[in-house]
C-alpha cells in the first residue's frame, strides 16, 4: 500500500505544473494500473546529458538539454491491444497541428500500420472540453483539408469527448472504447464470420 | 534519407558507451522500423531535474538526478501485438536476479495478464550468448527456485538463443517468433478450431 502511494506521489510530482491534462492522464493511468484495467505509461522527457558529477553521493547531472521526443508521450495495453497517443492542451478554438511533430504524426501512422491503436487527446481549456480522435480521423483531416489547425468544430464532429468523471477524473479508457469498438473486439468478430 | 540517417545517428549516440547489447537492440529497432517489420522503441532515462536556467539560447538544465525506472527499458508493437522488455549483460556464469528491480517483474508480469508480450533478453558476455526468455519461463524459475541467480544453463535449456546475424546483427525478432508462436497467431488457430 505504502508503495502504490509514493508511486502516485512520484506520478504527481513527475506531471509538468500546471498541466492539468498531463495530470488528469497520469492519476488515470495509475488507476487503471492498480485496477488491472490497462497498464499505460507516460515516457520519460528524453534529456541530452552533458556533464556528471560523481562526487556527491550519487551521480549529479550539472549540464544537460531537453531533447525533441522521437516518438508519443504515452503508450501502453489494453485489453491485449497496443496503444499509443500523444495529448495536448489549447487555449485556442482550433488545434494548432504544428504542436505535434511531424515524426509523431509518422509514429502514430506506424503504431496503426502495425494494428495498433493510435490516437491524439486533445483539450480546449477555454472551453473545457476534452477529446479523443483517432488517427485514421486526424489523418482524414490531414489529407483533405489545407488547413494549419483542426476547428473545434471538427472535433465535435469527429472525435469522442471524454466526459468528466469522479473517479478518474479523466475516464479515457471509455473513449477508447467507443473509438475503437470493432478493433478491440475484431478478433472475436472474425471468428463469428 | 537525410533523416534516417540522422535518427540513426542519435540512437547510436544515444546509445551508452560500452553497452554492447543496448547498441545491439537500438541498431535492431531501428531496422525493423524503417523495414516496417516492427515499432519498438528504448524508453528515455527518467532524470528528475531539479535546476534550469533560460539565460541560454535553450533551456539549459543546471542540476538532475537519475530516477529509477518504473517500467522496463523496451516496449512498442510488433504484428499486432504489444510487447515489452528489459535487457541485461553479465559477464558471470549466472544472471543476478536483483539487475532487474521488483517493480519491472511486476510490470512484465502486468504486461502477460493484459495479453502482450513480456521476456528478458539476457547476454552472457564472457560467453558471447545472447538469450531471449519468456517472462512466463522467468517466472517459472523464480517460483520454483531459491537462487539469487539464474544459471547458464536454466537458459540454456528454457530460453531462445539469439544467434549472431548480418544485418541487423542481433535480429532478435526472430526469437519472438519462436518463443510466442502460439500468441502471435491464437487469433487464426482460435478462429479454426
Amino acid at each position: 500500500m505504502k508503495k502504490k502511494k509514493n508511486q502516485l506521489r512520484d506520478i504527481l510530482k513527475n506531471s509538468q505544473k500546471g498541466m492539468g491534462l498531463e495530470y488528469d492522464i497520469n492519476l488515470a493511468n495509475h488507476y487503471y494500473l492498480t485496477n488491472e484495467v490497462a497498464n499505460i505509461h507516460k515516457k520519460p522527457t528524453p534529456i541530452q546529458v552533458v556533464d556528471i558529477t560523481h562526487k556527491t553521493s550519487k551521480p549529479l547531472i550539472t549540464k544537460a538539454f531537453f531533447q525533441k521526443p522521437s516518438t508519443t508521450d504515452y503508450n501502453g495495453i489494453y485489453k491485449g491491444k497496443y496503444l499509443d497517443f500523444e495529448a495536448k492542451e489549447t487555449k485556442s478554438q482550433a488545434f494548432p497541428l504544428k504542436n505535434i511533430h511531424k515524426h509523431q504524426y509518422e509514429h502514430l501512422q506506424s503504431v496503426v500500420q502495425h494494428g495498433g491503436l493510435a490516437f491524439i487527446i486533445i483539450r480546449f481549456t477555454t472551453y473545457n472540453k476534452t477529446f479523443l480522435l483517432t488517427f485514421e480521423k486526424l489523418w482524414y483531416f490531414l489529407e483533405t483539408s489545407s488547413r494549419k489547425s483542426i476547428p473545434l468544430s471538427f472535433f465535435e464532429e469527429k472525435a469522442i469527448i471524454i466526459k468528466d468523471n469522479f473517479h478518474p477524473r479523466l475516464d479515457y479508457i471509455k473513449a477508447i472504447d467507443f473509438a475503437f469498438k470493432e478493433k478491440l473486439y475484431e478478433k472475436f468478430e472474425k471468428c463469428e464470420n
